[in-house]
């Protein structure tokens, strides 16, 4: 607890010089926090274009991409709610459940590997699951989806950014990681409170010493609370990561989940089950680091996970390619 | 077809007129036609304001409108389709089928009634309709679905456009009345037509003359091409608006629908099985008005029903109020 109070008194102190100097990064953040990176990484095989976004975002919200038209990548990653469906596990074709919590598609950019066992090295290759899985979109081959982008009328807009004869799946799955590296969220008051141009709430200044003092921050470490590593993780059934590598390893291992805007992103876990940010944040402390957490450190470091909720990307929707005077054919 | 010549004669010599003379409205169209109207028919009870149409575009995109949490009124109204889902009857909750197609939601604010039976007097009565309904969004009440807003966050949006404890059924409703006034597509090919500003096809403006030579204006009328009237149509097994009445003189009655954005909301029909417009134009020449039309009227009329076409309205994609840290309580 003394460590505790110096740190407290430390953050209080810098509050005040932050207050006092706007602009001058406040001292007593602890090592290696900061604000969100102002660019993400971007394949060379994939370079950035206002066409290829704007394809990308028809294609994420479009429901054209499912065999039977309901379900879009915005389905289970709203834009509306943090890039997540807010679902324990989310509803796929015919009301089948997906298998894991779906994670969020905001600042998805920044991690080195997709998916909560990390089986996709990028967005690319993330964007590739959902349509061929039978519980999402339930597309019964790269084939059948691609014939229906086609008839949708997609064709003439894949070739304006990709060159002649460019429907194909892996283009599409360019176009989708492009759109998802435009889903960034700056400026969270914690970004703010590190560049000094704002400030956060004694609690959650409370709480990021906490959570260092602890050792939370040995894997959501660095300014994306992720050492984008996998861990192991040993709650519920779940095999992780030993599913996709075969290695006894590997078992409960899932990737490190960031902590940028936690707070918007409940349920968690990779089942979904734990409904709020408070137990959350108790059963990680107990089960990763054999800490019980004070309900007021509880109030704290939650406090201070809410500071990293930023401001999330201003979309238009799109209006999207069809036909004119024809259905398309959608399937059960 | 010695008129339907005569009446292309004119056509064309009035669009080398429009050409000519910008601005000048090119003569030769039936009577009654005309651009969309640019004001839009607004409930005393019920004004507009910028805060209550944000409010009402928030509410309409938010899945949290259903008890599962994946349905919103978009799902089946989508921004992106014209205010459609272009399935033949909408997936609801636990994947049901909806009885009807669904209606558009674009320029639904021009008709003096909703729904294909007329059951809702206008937009807001509408709006009540889909949250209660146990194949669409599958609330058990309004108290529960209210409860649930609250409990995402949306009481102080309510508070600032209706005043204090206003978070009520009928005032989502108005909300989402008032954002669905804003769902309106001007500038149609055909109104820069008539408005002079801008030419058609000589197919379209065979089929314009068409439609209004064999009948179909007698209901397809003025410039929104519905006389917002109830008229019998037998086809299918449905009752359409003696279900609604009980009255037998209104069985197979159902609402004229407009025919602007109609290429663009395939399939057609109250049951959504006519997968085509041209099939469409055929069936309804037979059934309604007892005239076969040739291959070449089929074509010149959908000609003129793809120029009715208009814009889309522009909407930025809203992030929706939800609790920090917190998961909200869907249910299957």
């Amino acid at each position: 607890m003394k460590r505790y109070i110096s740190w407290l008194a430390i953050a209080c102190m810098t509050a005040a010089a932050g207050l006092a100097q706007a602009g001058e990064p406040p001292a007593g953040i602890p090592e290696g926090m900061g604000a969100l990176p102002s660019t993400v990484p971007v394949p060379a095989d994939n370079p950035m274009s206002a066409a290829k976004t704007e394809l990308g975002k028809q294609l994420y919200l479009d429901p054209v991409l499912s065999k039977s038209g309901h379900i879009s990548c915005n389905s289970c990653h709203n834009l509306g709610t943090w890039g997540v469906d807010n679902q324990a596990r989310s509803i796929g074709h015919k009301w089948q459940r997906g298998g894991r919590n779906a994670p969020t598609s905001f600042n998805a950019a920044f991690w080195s590997a997709q998916f909560w066992d990390g089986r996709a090295p990028q967005l690319e290759d993330q964007a590739k699951g959902p349509p061929m899985n039978p519980v999402e979109m339930a597309d019964d081959s790269e084939e059948q989806l691609i014939t229906r982008l086609q008839a949708a009328g997609y064709t003439p807009l894949f070739e304006q950014v990709f060159g002649k004869n460019s429907l194909n799946f892996d283009n599409m799955a360019k176009a989708i990681g492009a759109f998802e590296r435009t889903l960034i969220t700056p400026d969270a008051p914690f970004d703010l409170y590190v560049r000094g141009e704002g400030d956060i709430s004694a609690a959650a200044k409370r709480g990021m010493r906490k959570v260092a003092d602890i050792g939370c921050t040995a894997c959501h470490s660095g300014p994306l609370f992720t050492n984008n590593t996998f861990q192991q993780f040993n709650y519920g059934s779940d095999d992780g990561r030993k599913s996709v590598t075969g290695n006894a390893d590997d078992d409960h291992y899932f990737r490190v989940q960031s902590w940028r805007n936690v707070a918007m992103t409940a349920p968690y876990f990779h089942d979904g089950a734990v409904k709020t940010l408070p137990e959350a944040v108790r059963i990680m402390a107990k089960v990763q680091l054999d800490t019980i957490l004070s309900d007021a450190d509880v109030v704290d470091i939650v406090a201070f996970l809410e500071t990293l909720t930023g401001t999330p990307p201003q979309v238009t929707y799109p209006v999207f390619p069809r036909p004119a005077g024809h259905a398309l054919n959608w399937q059960d």
